[in-house]
């Protein structure tokens, strides 16, 4: 049997990647700070545990005795957890965390990277050839974690992987991230503010983030792995797409926004070893899974709930 | 007024960092799990604290409220540093202390790396050229500390180098390195093990290694620096220049123990940056050094007294 402890499970990707969990044979134990969301599947078991707090999260690790980990909990707190203290505190948790989890007999983990570990600058960010010389603290966290835990599974004879997650969107985002601000604006009937828009980015929708990551899990494939579509995507484009779809093209404000500096021009994975080593595809196109950000804007403004799927007081990714 | 925080003050290092930093000025506030040790000088106050416990570690930090912060404390079991699961619990503990020394206002800081954080196999390790490529879980374990310490420190506005550890020898150190190890057999009368010895390696004196840290500490010198001699000895010069101080030649013998696989043919650390930037000369010729080393064994074990200076439980370098 293979019994998975999932952190981050009432995060954005944690909550989604449930369901994949399941359909791949996985029992799913799903750590977080709050309890089970209301619409949470019975086969799921929660354990309430703050993965920061260091006898919780040993004593939930030791009640699970899992044979598979899936580490997205981190820091995630939009604009704020590129440069916050915070990282540092994950750094911490989640090396011991793996420490434990290894101890425990655990066989496999997996754990979310991300595309700021490379060196910004290029074309394409390719695992194997793409130098890793991360400009943010959020991204030093990331890479420093994923050099522990490597190490520490391999001298434990667990086996490891690392997707590197690129830019994602979906319904439920928290609202200050690029596409649910647009959307939300759009729906409101607002100016939808942004920059030119030129800079390339690689895109998937948060249900194949998900899929690719309990995928990854159910393989053996080692090492990091781009969580990518691979495709370069101007966002513009975007921007104009979900201004088409929502029927309000005049509220788009391309440059309204000024480009930051140091923007880079280009962030997108080489999905090579997600598509070939792991035989996954993204199911949802671009323009769909727009449509049903929109939808899902449309629908929590007029019912009047909350504007993203983050529990109350949940830190995860 | 400068106040350092040391960490692994009752260590092999940290206690003969204690005068360097009282010559250079520091107000020295020594961190250790056992208390002072009875020769302790007046001037230094110590704090019993376990750096592993994260209250304890919080705690002291709060108090001590330093300027500076030398971390020396890590996990040195020989022969087991190399892969025990000790080394992730390091990492954690060293990236909070850093965290909670800088969010209390500390301005720099200055941590214990080593050789081993290199890709060996190259005649030379030069910081700035060499690739970092750690074969071990403690060289993995020292990098990822360094890599998330100095970007949490660029992040608050504070210093921060690294000093990496070569080899090093001296009165007090455990007796199952390799230096104590030939001195204790030789003045033992007891036949002196070692392999063939041609292996090239860097060696400084702990009194050397300690001057160092000191004076880098002192320094405004960032980043990572080799704490070298920069001079390449075959293992087998140092254990013939010890029998023949010893005064039994006929004790040694090289090649009665099996090199092992893989050990690399020289470790000698480019000394550039410690020489050029800190102005700083190893004091301690390597023959005197021995003759030192000796000395201390054989009063040692005409003495009765402890086979080295680590106190009881501690856990330092």
């Amino acid at each position: 049997l293979n019994r998975v402890l999932l952190t981050g499970a009432s995060g954005f990707i944690g909550r989604r990647v449930l369901r994949p969990l399941l359909e791949l044979g996985f029992e799913v134990h799903a750590v977080g700070r709050a309890g089970p969301p209301p619409e949470s599947d019975d086969r799921v078991v929660w354990h309430r545990a703050d993965i920061l707090a260091d006898a919780q999260r040993a004593a939930v690790v030791q009640d699970v005795n899992a044979s598979h980990l899936l580490h997205l909990a981190w820091y995630a707190e939009p604009g704020a957890f590129w440069s916050a203290r915070e990282n540092v505190l994950w750094v911490a948790a989640s090396v011991r965390l793996a420490n434990e989890f290894l101890h425990a007999g655990g066989r496999r983990i997996v754990g979310a990277g991300t595309c700021a570990e490379y060196e910004w600058g290029r074309p394409v960010l390719a695992e194997p050839s793409t130098p890793l010389r991360p400009a943010t603290l959020y991204g030093v966290c990331k890479d420093a974690t994923q050099r522990v835990v490597r190490a520490a599974a391999e001298q434990a004879g667990a086996s490891f992987a690392w997707g590197r997650v690129f830019f994602l969107y979906g319904p439920g985002e928290h609202p200050a991230r690029l596409v649910s601000s647009l959307a939300r604006a759009l729906v409101r009937g607002e100016e939808a503010q942004a920059t030119e828009g030129t800079q390339q980015r690689d895109f998937l929708h948060v249900d194949d983030v998900a899929s690719a990551f309990a995928a990854l899990l159910n393989s053996s494939v080692a090492g990091p792995v781009n969580i990518a579509s691979g495709e370069a995507v101007e966002v513009r484009e975007i921007a104009k797409t979900l201004a088409r779809i929502a029927g309000r093209p005049e509220l788009l404000a391309l440059g309204a926004r000024p480009t930051p500096e140091n923007e880079p021009a280009s962030i997108v994975g080489d999905a090579s070893r997600l598509r070939g080593e792991l035989d996954w595809e993204p199911s949802i196109p671009l323009q769909q899974g727009l449509s049903e950000t929109l939808a899902w804007w449309h629908e929590r403004l007029a019912s009047g709930g909350p504007e993203h799927e983050r529990l109350p007081g949940e830190r995860s990714s």
